[in-house]
């Protein structure tokens, strides 16, 4: 079972034009922009002033199968075993993507009962210590 | 502006179903579950286990104009002084719904660049002692 719901993300159409208005009229601070190799795109990640609350802006290029311009892209949550975390849950609710390595991450993907993207993550430095 | 980002909100199309999943699957603490008079429609509130990130789930009932059966419904933000913030914020962003009260929040909308929803907020006690 995840440790803990870690952040919420979202689809952007122009990261520059969200990270101005989530940082400038909303108050959020940025944390770090980096490409994403796997999609082909660009992720902004923010912090809430005074809460503990992460927000993650995910834009996608054109025509790539997940993409979307609104909306939410998915729930973070963070597991400590990821191949057990992933073949636990996808023995009842629908599985989507097993686990793949994206960066320091094992990332992989389920759905809600509504069909919301769930990611589940555990680092890749506990992933390696754990399969030593 | 906003003091902080405090919850993200997402559609569900069957309450009871998405609370069992995000607390027996996904391992989330069920705060309380409310009815919401101005929509008709009715929430639940949830935390997660050792991460301060909050999630709150919305059902609508069927044909609710704002409704929806999954995906992002709003990310919520608390302000000090709606009425300021929601002049300031629809100055230059698009503005939806300007502030009204319910239950204990004084609460309003406006839209980020790609048309999501931010829920501003701002407690009554806060509100009334202001109007004092």
């Amino acid at each position: 079972m995840p440790t803990g719901f870690i952040y919420t993300g979202i689809h952007v159409s122009n990261l520059e034009r969200s990270i101005a208005f989530y940082t400038k009229v909303l108050g959020m601070r940025l944390l770090f922009k980096t490409n994403i190799k796997e999609t082909g795109g660009r992720v902004a990640w923010l912090k809430s002033k005074n809460t503990k609350q992460y927000l993650e802006l995910n834009w996608y290029p054109k025509g790539y199968k997940f993409g979307g311009k609104s909306g939410l892209d998915h729930l973070a949550f963070e597991v400590k075993n990821i191949d057990e975390s992933y073949a636990q849950m996808t023995k009842k609710y629908r599985g989507a993507i097993s686990p793949f390595p994206e960066g320091r991450w094992m990332l992989a993907y389920v759905k809600d009962p509504d069909g919301n993207w769930i990611e589940l993550g555990q680092s890749v430095k506990k992933f390696k210590k754990r399969k030593q």
